[in-house]
């Protein structure tokens, strides 16, 4: 790090600004799958407009997308070099099960090094670092680089309004790159920058059988249960190997390259560490493959809630007339989600006893990604991070889903650098998320040293 | 009917104040279950020791349980030829689905022959109408036969606190005989007396994988699902027969008599409709067994309800915790309901995965019970639906569960008769509950009929 730098020292100086900032971002409960919350998603969105317009940003716009509204900001230098396109998202995660919260989730909380609170790792900390990064630049410095945000609402929710967004402002959204801070990081000490990402479909499927709830005594033992019969499907979604058993469900999974193999092969896993962390005394999955390619290279089915009966406190003897299930898949390149639902469909048309009334819903579809590891762009997030951490960052492809990656790739012709400074541990999406605090940091530092970095590639 | 009898003129002539009485009665939501009703089940108790005392009963009590107090009332003529124990339940089910009731389930609606609320069927009118039957006797005769009423609140909870209520009272209790209307008719014109009941185990069985909720695409596919565990283990209880799959399940299991089996076959039972009832295009169960078998004299399992995961409404990539289910097993003689529990935790033990943990809570236990064909009280029984009816009772084996049923035979050594004129169809349990009217009009007119019997049969 150079010290002399006055980004860097104007971060240190500020770095309280920075956590107040930071906490009051974070107590807004954006929780965008909760309709009962939609006023606070807005608020958000108000709350970062208004920083940006702190900022002297050019263009600060909130823009409609028929759901929760994009934030576009947009600042402009008289002769810039590149346009960098900067994607967020300010909204977050439910926070059930809330009883198991130790602090309030919207009343960040800083013990140690951590912060907890809900977003504060998923993304809310991520972008804000980056936006602060910013901030540090302007501070001093002009910037000859056009830069463009896009800070949605719904990515939690599946951005269901994001494709048709970017098809709408193709143009006002033109870009030489794009950086997502949505990503993480492997380690504190271990510095990565994820190239992949696995896609997602979420469907629910709702089983029906008696025309309504029956005494168990009276019907029990004549007629299916729809519980038993959904319990029946869930199990035939996988072999003993623990392989998904959807027909043709593996048919266009994309093999790995030497040098990928290589490069994953590099990232220090550990397995024990891994039982510690999720508090399980073995772990499981699709026999023949590691665990790091069990989460970035290999796709998966998980059931992520299921419900049916009486789930009340006590006895109620009952014989249900439905039971539905969430269930999805993360999936690699090259399987396209279109099919994926035909395969599940296929496959509950085969297993699904007639007499038992199926329904299936998508409600979230992301296809998956990789990127071009050799761009100059990459090269050069590869050397902001090298600046900070002194050694060479990790390559690595994630199990998580950043649908917007892909749509770029599609709809802009975009490739992202894909940064962040989430930690594996940081419990997103249940509770207690939390955020290494010197990390983020560190992070700023490297959104800082990025804008340096993009600039000397651009000017040699 | 013996039309100038002043006791069934008297049910003729006050059929509306008996249906004002019965609606005050089920407009109590006393909903034994839920915390909250805790007043309301009460009140249901109160109700009925007004009820009695406006009768002038000689002894009305409400004896605490610790739970839900037992309603007791005695009726004492000098020199009574034989002692009758009429047993009842004042409390009810939930309601839940509360969006699929067409009526306020506590605001009784008569639509038709039909009144529909929670409890018109089970039991509150099967109680109401025999302890009209008595209020008609008592109107114009003396009745020399010494009454003792037990009207309980915790049915519908599996009568925690009977047994131990049986075993303090058991002198106060002495009877020749209990009559029990918890029973049901076949159909409205064709009278039947049950002799037979399942027993029932209800458990709880929780499991626990990650020792929290997790993000499903950074940990899907490295460990195990709990939710996926519980689908496993709920589809491996049952064959691909329909065969409850538990060790040494159906090993007491009793064969059927010659004598049952000829009394069985008599019962006009017809598929179709039972498939029309129920809304379902094919029945199915325990390969080799008629519908009534299955019913009446088979054990089944089912499970009454499931939860995990994610259940609100949109998507949440969790990959859950926790996962549980609500599995209840209907017995027959000579199942014991402390051996299935033990078959349970064995099947648990040998199919659970190591890494997930698994608990099992007994919520409620039952015995089965098969009741003597031949007394002279099942013949009064008989003799009581012959005389309105105008045709002989078929005798039948119920599926659902009265433990009070083998709990009064094995504590206080006495036989029920179980009659009741609660329909097949009333939807006891499920929403929109119903009780045909007429029918319980005749039932009020058989009730009254058993007291006849009963003296004629002391007096023989």
């Amino acid at each position: 790090m150079n010290d002399s730098d006055v980004g860097l020292l104007y971060i240190q100086k500020h770095w309280d600004s920075f956590l107040s900032g930071f906490k009051e971002f974070v107590s807004i409960p954006s929780i965008s799958t909760l309709p009962e919350y939609k006023g606070e998603v807005l608020h958000a969105a108000q709350w970062l407009e208004k920083y940006f317009k702190k900022l002297n940003f050019h263009r600060v716009d909130l823009i409609d997308t028929g759901g929760h509204p994009i934030v576009f900001a947009e600042y402009k230098e008289p002769n810039p070099v590149m346009t960098l396109l900067i994607y967020g998202h300010y909204d977050v995660q439910p926070v059930d099960p809330e009883n198991e919260w130790e602090t309030n989730p919207f009343q960040p909380t800083i013990k140690g090094d951590y912060i907890y609170g809900r977003g504060v790792s998923d993304m809310k900390g991520q972008l804000y670092a980056q936006m602060f990064s910013i901030q540090a630049w302007l501070a001093h410095n002009p910037l000859p680089i056009h830069l463009k945000y896009i800070i949605e609402g719904e990515e939690e929710i599946g951005s269901p309004n994001m494709q048709m967004f970017l098809n709408k402002y193709k143009d006002m959204l033109k870009a030489d790159v794009v950086l997502n801070c949505d990503g993480g990081i492997f380690a504190p000490d271990v510095p990565s920058i994820t190239y992949g990402l696995r896609g997602l479909v979420y469907f629910e499927l709702e089983l029906k059988g008696p025309k309504q709830d029956l005494h168990s005594g009276q019907y029990g033992g004549t007629i299916r249960n729809p519980i038993h019969v959904l319990c029946e499907l869930i199990a035939k979604m996988h072999d003993e190997n623990g392989k998904v058993t959807l027909p043709h469900f593996y048919e266009n999974v994309r093999p790995l390259s030497e040098e990928e193999k290589t490069l994953l092969a590099q990232i220090p896993h550990s397995d024990e560490e891994w039982k510690k962390f999720v508090g399980m005394s073995q772990l499981y999955g699709e026999a023949g493959y590691s665990t790091i390619e069990r989460i970035g290279v290999r796709p998966t089915l998980d059931v992520n809630g299921i419900i049916g009966g009486f789930t009340g406190e006590g006895a109620k003897t009952v014989l249900p007339s439905k039971a539905s299930a969430k269930i999805s898949m993360r999936l690699v390149p090259d399987q396209e989600p279109e099919k994926i639902e035909e395969y599940l469909r296929e496959f509950l048309q085969q297993h699904c006893p007639t007499e038992i009334k199926w329904k299936l819903a998508l409600h979230s579809c992301a296809p998956p990604a990789v990127m071009n590891l050799h761009s100059p762009y990459m090269q050069s997030a590869a050397n902001a991070l090298s600046t900070e951490f002194g050694k060479k960052p990790l390559f690595r492809r994630e199990g998580g889903s950043v649908p917007i990656v892909a749509w770029l790739q599609q709809i802009l012709g975009i490739d992202t650098i894909l940064l962040g400074f989430a930690l594996p541990d940081d419990g997103i999406h249940g509770p207690n998320e939390r955020q290494n605090l010197p990390l983020l940091k560190r992070g700023t530092r490297v959104y800082y040293n990025l804008c340096k970095e993009l600039l000397n590639m651009v000017r040699k």
